[in-house]
């Protein structure tokens, strides 16, 4: 996984015939990927609790780190000094930087969006900004990504068809703004995504994908799922954009999810997910398995001298129970996040490559009615 | 390092004859210990930030758990449930285990001293407990670990000669009574060690160590040192004591301390140490390197894209800028401690590994002339 020199390129090598379900390998000059594959996400230049020693033995090749919170900390400039965030952080994988978008508007009560961008209060020091597509690719040109996003109006759920239709028409315009920069600053280091919006409306996502891929981006990201609406309405949104995408690119559901809605996705032929679920699960003590939820804090672990999973391969369950793991949660002890936080990652991982293990076999069907049934019956609750 | 069928033995295998430095190998069921020895300090079942594994790593053979806490969580019972220490937490290293006299003390304003004991309430939930020289024979005997110690009496700082005088009496008291309960409990999976007390008073220190050595320990520890007396003092009062200790047996400085007091305690024969110091001030952005401090939150550190220290060993050292942990540290990040107190750790423990080579090679007075000649020469300071 060290740098070589990889040009960027993705190949689908196999498709399940029943499904659409897709295996591919996507390239870039920091690794290759294996897809579909789950991106563990960094949001201050670290995934939390990790080394990128650990992400390396776990087989994580690519992550996404949030633009806005590097912006903010430790700035834009001080990572090109570095060299780069794969230099400034030493990761040696792939890097996607995400355009910023979500946390301007999730983040931020004060926001004002415009015809030219978004200004924004910083939720550290209440500080004002300006995000613009120009501005946004060159922030994600001087951290050093290989996969970099466009800049978009994140719509919240619900909204009205008129409002969505409105919003769809501003990303339109902000996408071949940030097309058009990206053109001029690109020396061939990064790839740039196109980011497919449109709601819960099938017309307004099919209309709004259609342009984006007369755009001719490298890459597509469907966003503004699983934000609130019905799991169906997720599943047919995808359905519907990947009508519409070019088969031979790559397919990007971001921000998503459960590990059912990673099945249920790449059944519907996505290629790449991101998502704090794992992480930010884990921390709180929920971890996931092929037998569903386990909360590691509830009272009866105390006596539960087993691991998460016993056949799990991670270093987490090789080495310790849940006893422990639910005595070192009890005791506010860091090693509790990084040991769940291990599993968790390793187990979303691990589900992946089984997926494309699957796929390349020709039995992703069965494997997927097995995963539903191990996984569905789920052997833990939450106490109240 | 893992558990063999070793039986607990001491042996000193080179003194150097100009300081008195000894070389020795310390062997428990669960691992063979070089001497001197830095073993660092579990609080909770963990290493705060640290891994099991990740101490392995190091070469970390043997660590020390608090009895007060482990006994208040997860609970002596629960640990002996789980098939001691070791297994409850998958270390396979030696373990010591301090009698919980010190947090006794140190944590509770309310305790009350009796000829029987302390009671003293719980830092967690206010509740009230009793801890004899009998029952802490027994709480350590449930934890399993391989190295345990008699309980005593803290004596504060400045504290009268007579007050001392009294405290060292009582403290010779439960000595002796820890030595029956162990008589009657051991089933030869551990070995106790009495506790040197007399504050800075050179004949009491004498008096009460003649005594503690007439009832015959398998070894000792020198206490209520670095709690605020000059340094000299400390030096003073390890000399004094060793010139009472049996030569053949290990003598542990307890709770010290800085690198340079290690150094110099080597030099006046002490084989075993344990300090809170080099974790803690990780956590706070605090590391030790041959070369002094470095205090990892300095502005300036922002701009330092080169290792800690580049000729370190450390995991850190290898992969991580001052640049990155400072920023890491700057955002909360989980990650700055952990790397911080891999660093910290791993210097220690390369710092007695050096001495040691320097005392079987001959050349332990030049080793330590050259190591205050870096060390003092300190190029950080803290700001303001």
């Amino acid at each position: 996984m060290s740098v070589s020199k990889h040009r960027f390129s993705f190949e689908i090598v196999r498709t399940c015939p029943e499904t659409g379900a897709r295996a591919g390998i996507l390239s870039t000059p920091h690794s290759v990927i294996e897809t579909p594959v789950f991106m563990p996400v960094g949001t201050q230049a670290t995934v939390k609790t990790m080394s990128q020693q650990e992400l390396e033995d776990i087989d994580v090749r690519i992550i996404l780190w949030n633009t806005y919170h590097l912006y903010l900390r430790p700035g834009a400039e001080l990572v090109r000094e570095a060299g780069g965030l794969h230099s400034f952080m030493g990761w040696n994988g792939s890097i996607l930087t995400d355009s910023g978008g979500f946390q301007v508007f999730s983040l931020n009560d004060l926001r004002k969006i415009t015809e030219d961008g978004v200004t924004f209060k910083s939720h550290i020091d209440g500080s004002f900004h300006l995000f613009t597509p120009e501005r946004v690719m060159e922030i994600q040109h001087d951290l050093g990504a290989d996969i970099i996003m466009t800049f978009d109006e994140c719509i919240e759920y619900p909204s009205s068809h008129d409002y969505v239709n409105k919003s769809c028409l501003l990303t339109e315009k902000w996408a071949a703004r940030c097309r058009e920069t990206h053109e001029k600053l690109n020396d061939g280091s990064n790839v740039l995504f196109g980011i497919c919006q449109g709601s819960v409306y099938p017309e307004l996502r099919e209309k709004f994908a259609v342009r984006l891929v007369e755009m001719d981006f490298w890459g597509y990201a469907i966003v503004g799922l699983s934000v609130g609406e019905p799991k169906n309405r997720m599943l047919e949104m995808i359905e519907v954009t990947n009508t519409v995408l070019p088969e031979e690119k790559p397919r990007y559901l971001m921000g998503v999810g459960f590990p059912d809605d990673l099945v249920e996705s790449v059944s519907r032929g996505i290629d790449m997910f991101d998502c704090v679920m794992p992480t930010r699960n884990a921390r709180n003590g929920t971890v996931f398995t092929r037998m569903g939820k386990v909360v590691l804090k509830n009272a009866h672990q105390a006596h539960e001298f087993t691991p998460i999973d016993p056949e799990c391969g991670c270093s987490t369950c090789h080495n310790y129970s849940k006893a422990y793991i639910r005595h070192l949660f009890q005791t506010g002890e860091i090693l509790a996040p990084r040991l769940a936080t291990i599993h968790s990652i390793y187990f979303y991982i691990n589900t992946m490559r089984e997926m494309r293990r699957a796929i390349m076999e020709d039995r992703f069907p069965q494997w997927r009615e097995e995963f539903f049934r191990l996984y569905r019956n789920e052997d833990e609750t939450d106490e109240p």
